[in-house]
C-alpha cells in the first residue's frame, strides 16, 4: 500500500458558547495501516449533526468529544483495505468516521450499506436521520391516522423527514421554522399543512392558530421556548417525543426550563420521552424498506444541504446551528 | 323533613400567595331539598388534598373554585333522601361533596361504598388516594420487581401508599421527605430502605448516596427542585410517575422549571408521563381488592392525620400545605 496522507480536523478547545472556526484545527498525518479485526475506510460522505455540538459540551448518550480528538462524525465510506472477513475493499460502509479522510474502526462498529443507493439518500434519508423521524413518530408518539402533529425545526434533517412521513400517515402536520421564506417552502415544497416562524414572535398565539384543534403529537427538536409553547397547545393525553434539545447545544449559558413541566403535563395526562434512534436499530432492515418505498413512490422527498470538501466541515456545522440550512446537512469528500 | 342547616365554608377570595384562613369565609344556609334524580348527602369525612390549593389557582383537569363557591372537595357521607332509583337512605357513598355539613348531587356523581370498611380506610387507601399510588407505581411507571423506586412527599397521601406498595411489588424503595423525624418514621414505620431529607441541603448529593444503583422510577408528587436532583439519579430508560407538583401550588410566583428537560430526558431516554387517577376508575375494583388485601394481610398501613369538625377545615389544608402532616389528611364531621 502506498503511503497515504490523512487529512483531518481536530478539536482545539472545549467551545462555551456559540461555534467558531478556531475551535477546530486542521492537520495532516499519514495513515496507519488496519490491525487485525479492523478496516480501513475512505471516507465520502460525512454527516453534520446540531448533536455534534452537544458532543462537545460533555457526556451525552455517548462519550464527549474532547480537545485533541479527531471530530466525532458518522459518515459513509469505501472500504479501502480490511482485515476482518466481513470486509473487503470497496464495500461502501457507514459507522463513527469522523471529520477526515480516512477511518481506521474495528469491523464491529462498521455496518455494509447497498452502493445501489445514492450516497444523498443513505447519509439522511436512509439513515440515522430517516430513522429518527420514523421511530420517533411510529414507536415513541405513537401517531395515528387523524391526530396533529406539530414538529420543530421543521426544515432540518429529522424534521423534514417527520413532516413528511407524518402526511404519509394520515395526519395533520405543522411546522415551526425559523423565517417566513423556509416556512413557504415547507408548505409548499414538502406539504406541510402549515407552518410557523418562530422568529415572528408571539409563538403561543401562532401555533394556536395553526393547531385550532389542539396538538396530539409533538415531534421536539429544539426544546426551550418552542416546546413551552407548544405545551399549551397540547390535547389531553397528548405525546412529546423528545428528540433533540437544540435550542440550548450551542449556548454557554444553561436553558432555562419550562416552568409548565410537570404541572400541565398532570392536567392533561401528556407523555413526554426522551429517545436515542440507536435503541430501535434492531428494527432497521423493516423501516428502511418503507422509506426507500416511499421515496421510490415519489411521496418523500429527501431534501439533502451538501457542502463539497473537508475543509468546509466546521463552517458547514456552524451554518446548522445557525439555522441556516434545509434538510439534511453534509460534507462530500474527494 | 325538618329543616337542616348546611354549615358550609366559600372560598372569599382567589389566593395569590400561601394560604391563609380568611380566604375562606363560614356560612350557613337552610338545606335545599334534593330534585329529581338527585341525593342529598349528609357529610362524614372529606378528604384535604394538595390538588385543593391548584384548584383555585385556575383551571386544571377540573374547573377552577371561584371566589363564592363551597370550597370543592372529595369525600364520605350517608344519604339522607333520595330522588333516585340507584340510592336510598343510609347508603355510604363518595363523591365531590365540598367543605359543609351537606351536599346535594345528581346521583350519577355519587358513588356507593363497603360500609363494612373503616371511614379512616375509604377517605385514603381504599379511595383516590391509593388508587393514584398503585396506577401511577404499576400502569404509568410500570414498577418492575428489582427496581430502586424514588417516592417525594413521600410520607404524604400517596406517598405512604406508593413506597409501601412499591416494597410488596419487590422494589428498593428511598423516600423524600423533610425533617429528619419523618424521614426516621419513613424506615421504622412503614418500612423504606433509606429516606432523603429535602431539608437538610445537597438534594443531588443525598438522593445519589441514598440510591447508589440508580432511579429507576420516580414517583413524582412535587416538581420543583426534586424532580431537578431526581433527574440528576435517573438509570436509563428510567420512568416518571407526574402525580402532582405540590411545590409550585401554594406560590405566587410561577416555579422554574428543570434546566434538564428535555436535555437529560433524551440522553436518558427517560419517560415522564403525567397522568390523573380519574382515568384509570374502570379498573378500581380490582385494584381496590387488592390493596384491601394487603391492609388485611398486615403488609400495607393506612397512614390517617385527621382533625375534628368541619370548622378544621381551612387550618388542615393550610397544615397540609406547609407539610405538617403524615399520610392522608382528612376532616371529620358530626
Amino acid at each position: 500500500m502506498t503511503e497515504l496522507t490523512n487529512r483531518h480536523w481536530v478539536l482545539s478547545r472545549t467551545p462555551d458558547g456559540p461555534l467558531s472556526p478556531d475551535v477546530f484545527a486542521w492537520g495532516e498525518a499519514p495513515v496507519a495501516p488496519p490491525g487485525p479485526g479492523q478496516v480501513l475506510v475512505r471516507n465520502r460522505m460525512l454527516s453534520i449533526d446540531p448533536a455534534q455540538r452537544a458532543w462537545m459540551k460533555g457526556r451525552t448518550y455517548r462519550e464527549q468529544v474532547m480537545p485533541g480528538d479527531v471530530m466525532h462524525a458518522f459518515g459513509l465510506g469505501e472500504v479501502v483495505a480490511s482485515q476482518s472477513p466481513g470486509f473487503v475493499a470497496g464495500d461502501l460502509v457507514e459507522g463513527m468516521l469522523g471529520w477526515q479522510d480516512y477511518a481506521v474502526a474495528p469491523a464491529g462498529e462498521l455496518t455494509k450499506r447497498d452502493s445501489s443507493q445514492s450516497l444523498d439518500h443513505l447519509i439522511g434519508v436512509l439513515s440515522i436521520t430517516g430513522l429518527t423521524a420514523y421511530h420517533g413518530l411510529f414507536d415513541v408518539a405513537q401517531v395515528r391516522a387523524g391526530d396533529t402533529v406539530l414538529v420543530s425545526a421543521a426544515a432540518g434533517a429529522v424534521g423534514t423527514v417527520a413532516g413528511q412521513i407524518a402526511k404519509i400517515a394520515g395526519c395533520r402536520v405543522v411546522g415551526v421554522a425559523g423565517g417566513e421564506e423556509k416556512c413557504r417552502w415547507l408548505v409548499e415544497a414538502l406539504g406541510y399543512d402549515a407552518a410557523v416562524d418562530y422568529k415572528a414572535g408571539d409563538l403561543r398565539r401562532q401555533i394556536r392558530a395553526a393547531c385550532p384543534d389542539g396538538v396530539d403529537v409533538y415531534f421536539d427538536n429544539v426544546g426551550g421556548e418552542v416546546l413551552d409553547a407548544a405545551l399549551l397547545s397540547m390535547n389531553q393525553r397528548g405525546r412529546i417525543a423528545c428528540c433533540g434539545a437544540v435550542s440550548g447545544y450551542d449556548d454557554a449559558a444553561p436553558p432555562k426550563g419550562s416552568p409548565m413541566i410537570p404541572g400541565l403535563l398532570i392536567s392533561k395526562r401528556i407523555s413526554m420521552s426522551g429517545f436515542i434512534v440507536l435503541d430501535y436499530l434492531a428494527g432497521r432492515e423493516i423501516a428502511e424498506r418503507r422509506l426507500a418505498g416511499w421515496i421510490a413512490e415519489g411521496r418523500l422527498k429527501p431534501v439533502v444541504d451538501v457542502d463539497d470538501g473537508l475543509e468546509s466541515a466546521p463552517n458547514a456545522l456552524i451554518k446548522l446551528l445557525a439555522g441556516r440550512n434545509r434538510g439534511k446537512a453534509a460534507v462530500r469528500i474527494g
